[in-house]
């Protein structure tokens, strides 16, 4: 699938609020929609403006066509924008995805930054694709303000000497008592295994959400780690 | 799915390391054991200690037992345990979800409980079963020591008037400046509509997370939500 994507150039974005977000938003080059005749019919200045193709069939077909279970009223083919990373000074706080494998968790983290106002999600090569449906579903729309590119690590610390590299671990100051030194990029790791070994060494401050003394889990899920974290972040002091 | 584990006054958990955790923990009455070859000879004493029957199988059968689509080595099923609400004075702090529908976030929310040390999660009766197979693996073990009873929100409030209602809104103080009353219940309301009409009016304190100024998403993920608002009420004062 993530080779039929890079191939053709190519993905989809399943959902109807989502398709006309697309749609709405010029620098997105949508290049045909299918959608229920209800929706069609709903929507056809729309695309008519965006200057689609507009197919209709059932919500079988575009359950089958998305690969999704929920059921969708329409979808839309986009063209891949450049997705490289930007390397201007860009804001006070990015993030750095290393190995994130669950699509659920990309897009779910994808909203979050969406909603801290962080532009650029880095993403290290063996993290999920990005235009994987079930990534772009679960953004709720936020892949169409937030960057994502992929690059390692290592890059991307050469291009910004000047960031501090914060780090989400088991094993780290607790998010709330260290003093934030802007710009920072925040690293988050794989769900299983956490950051790699060869990204740790990167990494100048570790962090850590503290377990309450009558906390039994072993760690929390990737993408509430990172929310956690980003609201501490970006809390007034 | 649901009306069979009422009636069987069963349910199954999946996975390796839930299915030892559960042989593990005295208080749970594991009744048998399906897993494989590979799985019932590494576990057998275990199993034995427990006096669970086991039964060997292999991967395929598992995953079409389970319905989960991840292979497990393993699943048990489990006599499902009173789970009435506890109106002892309990602690700190407790959580109330309203109306939650996806089992991931149900799951994801009883592992941030866990986490924070919040030993009761009350669910709303149109909130999703907790003995769904992807909420029991989504807690990552945790259903083993949070409570979760079932109770509409007047009954609670009724059997705990001293508890602080804050409830989770797009517009409410800001969890952060806020000064928490404890013993306070905290309400997250449905993935899509929020906290229900009914239960607004039962909310003492309206609170929020403050979106950036350069932030363009909706809203965030109710898992999330919880994870930062749970984050803010347990951090460091």
């Amino acid at each position: 699938m993530k080779k039929n994507r890079e191939v053709t150039n190519r993905f989809l974005a399943a959902g109807d609020k989502i398709v006309r977000e697309v749609l709405e938003h010029q620098n997105w080059n949508a290049e045909l929609v299918m959608a229920t005749a209800e929706w069609c019919e709903k929507n056809a200045p729309l695309c008519e403006n965006a200057q689609v193709e507009l197919f209709t069939c059932s919500e079988t077909e575009l359950a089958q066509a998305s690969g999704l279970k929920t059921p969708n009223q329409a979808m839309v083919v986009v063209l891949t924008p450049d997705n490289t990373a930007d390397f201007q000074p860009l804001d006070t706080l990015a993030l750095y995805l290393d190995g994130i494998q669950d699509p659920g968790n990309l897009g779910t983290i994808l909203r979050i930054a969406d909603w801290f106002g962080i532009p650029q999600v880095f993403r290290s090569p063996d993290t999920v694709d990005l235009y994987n449906p079930k990534v772009i579903q679960a953004t709720m729309g936020s892949f169409l303000r937030v960057k994502s590119p992929e690059i390692s690590l290592s890059d991307l610390k050469k291009n910004h000497p000047q960031w501090t590299t914060y780090g989400a671990l088991l094993e780290g100051m607790d998010v709330f008592q260290i003093e934030v030194k802007a710009p920072s990029l925040l690293v988050i790791g794989n769900e299983g295994r956490g950051i790699s070994i060869r990204n740790l060494t990167l990494v100048d401050c570790p962090i850590s959400i503290l377990r309450h003394a009558n906390g039994g889990a072993e760690s929390l899920n990737a993408a509430v780690a990172t929310g956690i974290i980003c609201a501490a972040f970006r809390r007034p002091t």
